[in-house]
Formats: C-alpha cells, sequence, structure tokens
C-alpha cells in the first residue's frame, strides 16, 4: 500500500510525538510490573517487560542473558514495645534476615549509635539483648549520608550476634519523615550466628529512641518470617544501537531491572531504565561509530548474580568496551559528570565540557564514578551522570518508591546528559584507556 | 524539716525547669498512649493519662465524667488490581465502614472527580461497580483544601450505593506523598445499601488513575473485614483552674482525647491537647476572674459522643461559658485568631489586637470560629487560633500522624496565643455576649 507523502508525514510525526519519555518508560515498569525482587513473580514480568519495550523503541539484537537467581522472601514481620509501654512497631525485614523462632524474640534493648559503638561495649551488655542501631542519615545532594550510615545495615545483625545479641535493629537508612521501613541488603558472617534483622521505620526509631530516654528498661518482641526460594532461571535483558566502522567496540549504559519487593522500584531503579532506554532510542538511527549497548541487570540488590553473569559471559569482549554508565541514582536532575578512566580520558572527554557548562553543569571530573553493577567490569572505563540524590532515600527501598515521586521535567534532564556522553563516546576517534585493576571485586 | 532558703529557690527553680512544655504533653499522649479511638484499648488508657497529667499540672477540680461510646475496629483490609495488571494497593477502611463478603468483592472501576459527577453518572454505568473518587485535596496554611475535599469521604458510599455500586473507594483526603491511607469518618444513609468503603493512599490512588488512562477495563478486589463492638463507659475529662470574682463563669479550653486508631494522634489531636494543658498550667497560681476550664473530649472522631454528653450534662451551664477554644488544628504556628460571638466581642477583644501585631498575627476577626466539640455548645462565644495547616493534612487521620512531626518551638507559639486569649476573657469586664442559635447542631 503507497500513502501520499502527506499522510507519511502525519505517520511520521505521530509515530515521533508517540515516543516514550524517560518518566513514561521508568512507570511504565513501576506500574505495569511493579515490585520485582529477582526470583520472585515480578522477576519473569520485568525480563518480558524489558524484551517488549526494547524491540518496541527499536533496538536491535535484543536479547536474554540467562543466570541463577534465588529469591528472599518475606512472609512476617512485626515489631512491639512490650515495656515501659505497649505499642506496635513499623518494621521490615533485612534482605536475607533469618526468621525468629516461632514467637517471635522478646528481650530488653540497647541502644547504640554506630557499629564503633557497639564493638567498644563489653560482651555482658549485649548478650541477650536486641541491639537498635540509632544512626542517622544526613540529607545531602550527594546521597554520601548513606555511604555513612549504611554500614550499620550490612553489617550490624552480624557485629552484635557477635556479642552475643539475639536480634538487631536499625533506624531505617534513609532520609524523610514516613512511617515506612527501608530494608536492603545485608550480610552475616560463617564465624557468628545468624540473627534476625529489621530495619524500624524513622517515625517509630524516634520513638523507641524517646522511650529508651525516659530510662526505664525498654523491652520489645519482634517476630520475623522469611524463606529462602529455591534457584531459578532469570535474565539480564540487552539491545543494542549498532556502531558503523567500529561495530565490535561496546559503549555500554546500564541500569538495573530488579528492585527490592516493598514498593515498586520506581527511583530504584526503573528511573535509570527509563533513562538508558530513552537515551538509547534517540541513538536509533543515527549511526554511532561504535555499538551503544543497553544492558538492564537483574539482582543488583540481592547479590548482583546479573553484572557477576555478564563479567564472566563477556570476559573475552571486556577490553572491546570503551566505557559503562550505570543510572542507578533515582530521577534527579543532574549536577555533573563524573569518570575514572585512564590518562587518556581527560584530553578525550574535554569537549563535553563546554556543553555541560551551557547546561550549568560541572565536569567531566576525574573521581570515583560507576555503578554496582558496571564496577564489575575490570578494566572498563565508567562514566556517571551525578544526580542530585536530595530526596532520593526519602522513599529508597521503602514501599513509597512509586512512580509518582518521578518528575518528568528531572528526570528528562538526566536522560539529556546521559544521551549526550554516550553520543560522545561512541563517536570518539580515539578511547578512554583502561582503569587500573584492583584487587578482585567483592559485592 | 526546714531548708534554707537557697535551697527552696533552687527546688523551686527545679520544679520550674521541670514544667513540661506543650510539645511533651502532646508527645507523652502520642508515645505513651498512642492511638485510642473512643472504646478501643487505648480509651481507657487515655483517660487515666489526662487525669494523672492534669493532677501533676495542678489543676483543680480534676474528675471524668462517663459518657457512653461504641467503638469500631478494623480487622482486615486489602485492596488488589486485578486487572489489566495485578497489582497490590495500600488501602484502608473509612470509618464505620461494614465488611465485605467473604472473600472480598472483585469488581470493574468506575472513576469520578467528584460527587456531583457521580450523580450526573446514569445508574447503569455504576451499577455493579466500584466506584472510584478521585478528587485531590489542595495544599493551603488555612486547611480549607480540606473542606472541599472531604465530602466525597463522609458521603460517597452513600451515593455510590444509591446508584448499585458494589463498593466506593477515595484518594485519600490529604495531602503529602507518603504511601500510607488516611481514615475518616463517613455516613451511612437509612434508606440506601450499605457498601464497603475505604480510602486508596495518594500513591496508590494515582497509580490507579494511570491505570485508567491506559485504556483497558480495570479490576479491582477489595476486602475489608470490621466489626462494631458492644457499647461501654468512657469519659470526657476535666480540670480546672479555679476563678475568682466570677468563679461560676467559665472559658472553656478544649481539645480531644481520642485519635483515629491508624497513627498516634499525634498532631490530631495530642498536639491541641498539649497546646490546652501548656496554657492551663501557665494560668495555675494567677487567680484568674472567671474559672478556666480544660476539657478533654473523648470520641470527637466518631460521632461527638463526648461533647453531646457536655452539652447535656452541663445545660443549665452553658449561659455561664462566656467563651469556648477548641485547640484541634495541629501543631503548626499560629497565623492569627478568629472569633464567633456577640456584638459585644469586637469592642472587648480590642485590646488584643496590639499584642497579636506585636506577634505579627492577624486579628482578632470576626468569622467562622469553633471545633467540632465546641461548635455544640450553643449560643457560647467561640474563638479559635488559626494555625499553619500546610503540613497537617500529610499525616493527619495516617499512621504517620506520629510525634516526631511535632516542632516544640511552632507547638509553643500556638500554645502563647491561646494562654493569651484565655487570661484575657478570664479577666474581662464585660462578656463577648452569645452566639446566635442555629438550626439544630449535627455532626
Amino acid at each position: 500500500m503507497v500513502f501520499p507523502s502527506s499522510v507519511k508525514a502525519v505517520v511520521l510525526l505521530l509515530t515521533l510525538s508517540a515516543n516514550p519519555t524517560a518518566r513514561d518508560l521508568a512507570c511504565s515498569l513501576a506500574d505495569e510490573v511493579g515490585p520485582r525482587l529477582a526470583g520472585t513473580e515480578g522477576d519473569p514480568l520485568a525480563v518480558k517487560w524489558a524484551v517488549e519495550k526494547m524491540s518496541a523503541l527499536g533496538l536491535s539484537n535484543v536479547h536474554t542473558e540467562p543466570i541463577k537467581v534465588q529469591a528472599w522472601v518475606r512472609l512476617e514481620e512485626r515489631a512491639e514495645l512490650v515495656a515501659p509501654v505497649a505499642r506496635k512497631l513499623a518494621v521490615t525485614a533485612l534482605g536475607g534476615s533469618v526468621s525468629t523462632p516461632d514467637g517471635g524474640v522478646e528481650a530488653e534493648v540497647i541502644a547504640v549509635p554506630s557499629l564503633e559503638a557497639l564493638k567498644a561495649l563489653p560482651d555482658e551488655k549485649v548478650k541477650g539483648r536486641i541491639v537498635f542501631y540509632d544512626k542517622v542519615m544526613e540529607r545531602l545532594p550527594s546521597g554520601k549520608g548513606y555511604e555513612a550510615a549504611v554500614d550499620v545495615r550490612r553489617s550490624g545483625a552480624a557485629e552484635a550476634a557477635r556479642k552475643g545479641a539475639v536480634a538487631s535493629l536499625i533506624r531505617s537508612v534513609g532520609t524523610g519523615e514516613a512511617r515506612l521501613p527501608h530494608t536492603g541488603y545485608q550480610r552475616y558472617l560463617d564465624d557468628v550466628p545468624r540473627i534476625p534483622s529489621g530495619a524500624l521505620a524513622i517515625p517509630d526509631a524516634e520513638l523507641l529512641r524517646r522511650t529508651l530516654a525516659r530510662g526505664a528498661p525498654v523491652r520489645l518482641r519482634l517476630a520475623i518470617s522469611t524463606r529462602t526460594l529455591p534457584e531459578r532461571e532469570s535474565a539480564n535483558v540487552v539491545g543494542e544501537v549498532p556502531g558503523t566502522t567500529k561495530a565490535d567496540e561496546v559503549m555500554l549504559l546500564g541500569a538495573h531491572l530488579d528492585s527490592w519487593d516493598l514498593g515498586d522500584g520506581a527511583l530504584d531503579d526503573a528511573a535509570g531504565v527509563g533513562i538508558v532506554l530513552d537515551a538509547a532510542q534517540r541513538l536509533v538511527g543515527t549511526k554511532p561509530k561504535r555499538t551503544v549497548r543497553v544492558v538492564l541487570f537483574m539482582d543488583e540488590e540481592f547479590g548482583g548474580r546479573g553484572s557477576r553473569a555478564y563479567v564472566e559471559a563477556h570476559r573475552a569482549e571486556l577490553p572491546k568496551h570503551v566505557a559503562a554508565l550505570e543510572a542507578d541514582s533515582g530521577a534527579g536532575v543532574p549536577l555533573g559528570v563524573d569518570y575514572t578512566a585512564g590518562p587518556e580520558a581527560a584530553k578525550a572527554l574535554a569537549p563535553l565540557k563546554a556543553q555541560l557548562q551551557k547546561l550549568k553543569l560541572r565536569g567531566p571530573t576525574a573521581g570515583d564514578a560507576g555503578g554496582a553493577d558496571t564496577r564489575r567490569l575490570d578494566g572498563v572505563p565508567q562514566l556517571e551522570v551525578d544526580q542530585d540524590r536530595s530526596r532520593y532515600f526519602d522513599v529508597h527501598h521503602s514501599a513509597d518508591d512509586t512512580c509518582d515521586k518521578i518528575r518528568a521535567d528531572e528526570i528528562a534532564r538526566a536522560a539529556d546528559v546521559v544521551l549526550l556522553l554516550a553520543r560522545h563516546v561512541a563517536n570518539l576517534e580515539g578511547d578512554l584507556g583502561r582503569v587500573p585493576q584492583k584487587s578482585a571485586a567483592g559485592k
């Protein structure tokens, strides 16, 4: 069937105007798939979503790369003050927490402000008690308050168990005032018992603090029930904008497809998925020299099996990865651009400076760039868009991580910068060198 | 035992410095009693708390005035999208809602922006469906967005049932972005069936809106289980600063002792309790001409049986109530003072103007003053401190209504103005006249 050119123009216009925005893409994943911890019900739905969306956006070579994952699920979580007053507390189990014995554990609470303070306590002060880490996260645009506070989440249970505690609770690692706890990954150690481990919502942590301040002994009952499911198949999802003259070289744009189970993973990390898919769709048809490859990693939140599998499968090809950029910082406006690369990078990226200045952005700045997944790509230069994370941790890893928190104008600006970087690197004459390899990468 | 005067001074100083602040008082009720819907477990704890606190603060004639209440309790509440996607939604039953049949109701959703829009629909569009009232509350310092939006909560289920709906859901009447639904009172009508009635958290209401906007029919399953308990005894709690030359005349300071069940009732209305108790403790020993009577009403949230009982018991004394002030607007800073009174009031309150101006406050302004409880006092002049309610409805009637939302400096300023008004009116030469009686007061 042949259309007159005016009809063709209308069809083209409709097609163009129908292009989803970064927010559309992020909210489609958050709304239509929702929670999608690796290995749970949402996991295959997310993989299917990604394959269909990449195809619809015109990416090439869309495919899945299989991995094994193992889901952990929460069945029950309850906490209550027993004395000096009876009060229910909003609590959630931390990722991987074991269950309490039937009926829960009840014990006196001992509060500490930090891991260091816990370590300084004599064992008899901790033995038989529930340790409460009352560490406050600072709200900063850089999000650096998170790194400063998250140690109690990652290691709190193990260190408390070492001293004989029966359970560990943290003040949620987050900002904001909502009565919704924030979950996240935690690590047990092989040489100490595994004790149940949870996070209180911030208002509940503050209630516990005030109750302790009144001076009478505080007893708390905690009931957590969780299960680890059998290993199952999942996948990373990959799609490309094929390169032309240097098609075997790869500019990797990454984000992670999985999310925590409490919310819809809108900021973490449907936003990143939306950002890299939006940048990629705008590269379709632009014939970059190098291949721009979008990789949506599975299982970033619970062990990183997706990125580990990618590294295994693509080890021989890693030297051809000219750079990797992971979008995993929410939907806030861009503030600047950071990179970690070889000495060649300063000159290669210098032409971006003027473009970033026009957008009132800092950089490119040599520093500690890289996402949790892409850092595993040994030797591969890392690019990162520094986004405003002031409000990111209000909802991060909580039930509040929903699409309504994403502003279309803000996420669009982040996607614009990713596009700028990807286009520049994909079309570079030279490259960004290699990153000196550190000791073996761990999680 | 006789102390030297220097020791007496120290003891006096310690006593003074130990005076609780308005925030201390509010947080003591919110933290140590917590949820206290009339007739539930928290009700007698709240009554006991109030009697003890009034006595400790030095009020006179502290006593309870018995009332009958009937509690309504929620046992289960679940909502989930069934099609076109499966998603769990954060929902709560509205006060007094009946239960769904066993297994819940499942039906197609029809959204309307208002009661008027629902009424304009032909019955066949509503019959057998779940009506979703998607009405957005505006954030305003005056809190007037609440009155504009709350009609769908109060009457939504009854009007939907009139057209054959099987259930009614509203977007929570509130502001903010937290994924916690806001409950509240709703009314059934005698001539239409009682259908289950709930409120979605705001992010979930927005998810439902976006899902409907995609065009495919949306089916939802709602399971609500509630129970109405037998009638039981409860009480208003009363305490006084006795008057001197006009001791039989009353300046009433009111707040409500009960709260909704989801949160700790910190802003609604432990804040009001803290404000009036703080003002009263500062009047102790000041020998006001008139008696200042603090009344902490039970059951403001669920039928107003406390204020109805007060009116019955004190009907003969109402003409001696020279004014009533109810603090039930949270813990925000004062913006001005309003009153509803007789023609004498303008002159009697005029001396306050300069004092309010010094505090950069508006008024006294003749207008529509009065709280839900004190409005029932027929003929009694009403005073009201207009507080900033910009953030009040972020947490109002939700699990988020906790003490951490109260700022000591803000609530203290509100208490200062209540003290100013109470002292002025208690010591007036004349009075504020009477309020013309309207038609019979309802809820």
